[in-house]
């Protein structure tokens, strides 16, 4: 019988597995397959964007002096210089516009030479050749000027951005046919258990005393968003079975490829602990044992120059500890500089929490007046997944923090 | 030369796009392929969950009153009946402990009949056939009881859920192989415009007056995480072209199975405003023109009973008709009850805004002392991407307020 070497604090393990985070290999990608992809370069404006002066609205170029006194009364008169439609598309080109002139233009054309601002379609009327304007514009009045929106040379996006849709607009409109990034991880995810059933093959429950496999799923839906998974599914807690399926799923030649291991179950401090000796015996055993709770038998170790996450049986201490280790690890594998913002609320009752120890806390938000109020889901155990499923977030009180008092504001992480 | 019919206000158009979301048919889908898809259905437990009263630690199964008075000088001695190991896997049916008696049991493990409280490995020590228990439990310490996760017959997941990682872990729990959940739309997205080159083609940027299509891969990347989008490319600004392109895309025949369309560029008020003019003549357009900014030329209409959204050709135009009116309905059809959360943060500077038209304004946040400032990010013209890429999120000002006050709260629609 084995207790845990020693229980260490979040901030160590946290040290520790960072220790170990090595960061991804990039490659290089087509831009349009880039959303929600990690930047592993800056990338620079290779010109002046808009490229050129250019319409803001649809309405007429003018020399915005030729407006001033126009009033829906005493309307100005200008003189319409060749309309678009008369010299096709390339209109633009050559046409210059003098004292007295204006020229028909549509939002996003290049202004023409001479004009220094646009009259909105709304404030003119056209007759013939000559257009009233029944408002006047200041210079630059919706005008979209050279290099507004960006800069030649400046880095539009930095590296480790998380690319969203309009990130990957704006690489669109730099014609940045591809980009560097990170490669995606790939984490192979293996569930022991003596107990646990394959639920996509087990017979619908009835009643009977069965235990799904949660964790393969829970972890697989954790990690997809930052890293691949591959579910290696359901090992029986026997020493030798667990030991074999770390160094087959980490072995160069093997047929998943796996970068690392997410292995959950049996990591306690029961007799049937085979996952931390297998893991001991096969590499190193880096910690196990974390003072967070649920999560505290959450260990790390590394096989085969890879990292291997021993993570608890029950799926709410599995989801603690991916929040409170395997995100930050996998967040710098892969370049992430930011995570999800916080909504920080006002907590409406106690939250108990003993000092030595980070707690780990379920909660729902209620929003009143403009102020979040955050409850604690009440629970007991670990194993109380509609804790999980009830809750909007969670709320982390450090280790030297003896709960947080009703009335104290707390910080939210609001699942994504 | 054509205006607006009518600009409408932002509560009309969500309206009258509400009016035409028919919810998404549903499907039957494995349960491992749910996440990220929206619950159709409400799923109720089967049975109780736990199954059965069982171990929350490691340890001992005893009758908490054998264990009233036990301290580290003043152990109790308790007689181990039958272990598991052996036993074997079923040592639990079966067995019985009296007075005096204790089991030796692994979290997750039911209950042996007689007991009523676990005590934690930690506060023992074995020796042969006896315990020595170091510290008293009281009844259901370190029982997780019948029932206390779910109820049988209860509601565990509303209809309307976006399935999360835990949502899963639920599923799989109750055995449930699969679930009923909406089928993703399909969204297939145009882009319109004669100066528009497509950037997987086009040679890198070199500063040319060039001007890259981004809002097919901007519409393609927002719709994704709710429905499936198809980009149909880039279509010149040509009635017949734009019309054909359209009937094509929604024809029952067509190769792309759109469910509905989303078409950007040249909805303006400017002459080659030829969308809204094929829309309306292969169905029906039911507005084009609202009081946003940016997105004021924004339309809608229906076209061989399928939803087609007109949007601006100006990027962050686009985006902002998007998040005002094309994501509504997309969570309309698709059933989503609850958006993203939104983070309530106070304006640092006023937000000018004018009354009857409602502003899309990208922010940035600051955080300060447990505290979340807002500052506008100060641009002129919606063809400026970089205000997007530089942004946290957007402050939607409604149309009857003038402005934001420095020092005002407002609530902050966060990038997802």
């Amino acid at each position: 019988m084995k207790l845990f070497r020693k229980l260490i604090s979040l901030d160590e393990a946290l040290k520790a597995v960072l220790a170990y985070a090595k960061p991804a290999e990039t490659e290089e990608i087509g831009f349009g397959d880039a959303l929600n992809r990690v930047l592993a370069e800056d990338v620079y404006s290779l010109a002046d964007s808009p490229p050129f002066d250019r319409a803001a609205m649809d309405g007429y170029a003018i020399r915005a002096e030729d407006s001033f006194g126009a009033s829906p009364n005493n309307p100005v008169l200008l003189r319409l210089i060749k309309s678009q439609s008369e010299k096709g598309k390339e209109s633009r080109v050559g046409v210059e516009i003098g004292d007295g002139e204006c020229f028909s233009i549509q939002t996003g054309m290049a202004l023409p030479k001479g004009s220094n601002a646009v009259v909105m379609l709304e404030y003119t009327k056209e007759r013939g050749s000559e257009l009233k304007i029944f408002k006047p514009v200041t210079p630059g009045k919706n005008v979209s000027f050279k290099g507004e929106d960006v800069k030649k040379g400046v880095v539009v996006l930095r590296e480790g951005k998380l690319l969203r849709a309009h990130d990957v607009g704006m690489l669109a409109s730099l014609f940045k046919r591809s980009v560097k990034v990170y490669k995606r991880a790939k984490f192979g995810i293996m569930s022991t258990g003596d107990e646990l059933l394959n639920p996509e093959e087990a017979e619908p429950y009835e009643g009977e005393k069965r235990i799904a496999d949660v964790n393969s799923y829970v972890l697989a839906g954790l990690t997809e968003p930052i890293a691949s998974s591959y579910r290696i599914g359901i090992v029986r807690d026997n020493y030798e079975r667990i030991k074999t399926a770390i160094s087959e799923s980490l072995a160069v030649d093997s047929g998943c490829h796996c970068d690392g291991l997410l292995i959950s179950g049996g990591s306690s401090v029961g007799k049937r602990d085979f996952i931390a000796d297998a893991v001991e015996d096969s590499g190193d055993l880096v910690f196990h044992g974390v003072a967070i709770r649920p999560g505290e038998p959450t260990g790390f170790g590394i096989v085969n120059n890879k990292p291997v996450f021993i993570l608890p049986g029950y799926p709410v201490a599995t989801i603690s500890a991916f929040e409170l280790l395997v995100r930050p690890f996998l967040f710098a594998v892969h370049g992430v500089k930011e995570g999800r913002k916080k909504i920080f609320a006002i907590a409406r009752k106690k939250i108990p929490s003993a000092v030595g120890r980070t707690d780990f806390v379920r909660v729902r938000l209620v929003c009143k007046e403009n102020e979040y109020f955050v409850e604690p889901i009440r629970v007991s155990g670990s194993g109380i997944l509609s804790s999980m499923t009830k809750s909007d977030g969670f709320v982390v009180i450090e280790e030297n923090k003896e709960g947080v008092e009703e009335g104290e504001k707390v910080e939210v992480d609001v699942w994504g």
